[in-house]
């Protein structure tokens, strides 16, 4: 369980603020609040969908998801980051002991400096826009990030900063056990976010 | 000034850590970056659309907006600060005097109990979706707030949260003059966020 820290919510088995209007056991997380408000579920998923997963000329899904995951253990958002952990472990060759390494010790872990540097700026968003600073950007190029990628990971992170707080906010239905993330895993490996 | 907060970043005009490929001064904050990533940018406006303008059963535009400018302010974000303050004034009967009094003071602000109610769980979005405790919704549904309410405010917020990393993260181009929010905010509200 320390893998995905895990928790059970205090306040019992089915604790959202709202209603839902669903069995929340089998809708956990985002996906009981997407089948509440569907309209804003097509631009949410499009958004995940055209960020993690579209064809990408230099990240692959699984360092896009890594940042996701990265990002979400960040905010302690133990739906999202126990989801993207899954979702990242099942596209890198390194699988989950690289995710977990990643999210314990950034500095430690065994990636290269690129996508370490741009690891970085993923967690100065976190904090705020105002924390990515010219040394992080110049220190990610000197690394060989391009615009797209410096582009991109601000995005991606400002965007889990997002979907983090929309589950938390509403306290969404969150899973303890880890075959549920590696089913959804594999459910968004083989159809995407936007078959939700 | 002091409406807006308005800064001159301090690195000169032309300031974006990325090369955008345009002339920022036209296309200041989020629109230069839209232009720059087209492919996020359809789901992006699709959300604000979604959130601030479409028909809502009991939700103004202009109360909307006013959620997205005090989640801006609160992330010291000027340009979504500015423009989002300018649009909820140019919708809102009482203008940019009240909106100017919510960002300054809600406590004392001369707005519903509802309104209140969902702002302060705005705020508490801001810093983490786990800080939205029961008390707080247990207070805006003594208000009178609905589930569509909740799940709003906290999506608008959450949402905020990520467009504020996103123009701050990537230093997008913030004017300091008051008119240029002013016409984006007449634009908005004429032809909304799809048509960019």
């Amino acid at each position: 369980m320390i893998a995905y820290g895990f928790r059970r919510k205090p306040e019992g088995d089915v604790i959202a603020h709202i209603d839902l209007g669903l069995d929340e056991h089998r809708h956990p997380g985002i996906r009981g609040l997407n089948r509440f408000r569907p309209e804003t579920a097509g631009p949410l998923n499009a958004l995940a969908e055209t960020l993690l997963r579209a064809p990408h000329p230099t990240l692959s899904p699984g360092e896009r998801e890594l940042i996701a995951a990265y990002v979400s253990g960040l905010n302690d958002c133990e739906f999202c980051s126990a989801s993207h952990s899954a979702t990242a472990a099942a596209q890198l060759p390194a699988g989950m002991p690289l995710v977990e390494q990643v999210r314990a010790d950034l500095d430690a872990a065994p990636i290269d400096p690129k996508l370490r540097a741009l690891l970085r700026i993923a967690a100065a968003v976190r904090r705020s826009g105002r924390d990515v600073t010219p040394e992080l950007v110049e220190a990610a190029r000197a690394a060989g990030a391009t615009d797209l990628e410096l582009h991109d990971v601000v995005l991606i992170a400002a965007a889990f900063c997002m979907y983090n707080r929309y589950v938390d906010g509403l306290a969404a239905f969150t899973p303890d056990d880890p075959r549920a993330y590696e089913m959804g895993a594999r459910h968004l490996v083989e159809h995407g976010y936007a078959a939700g």
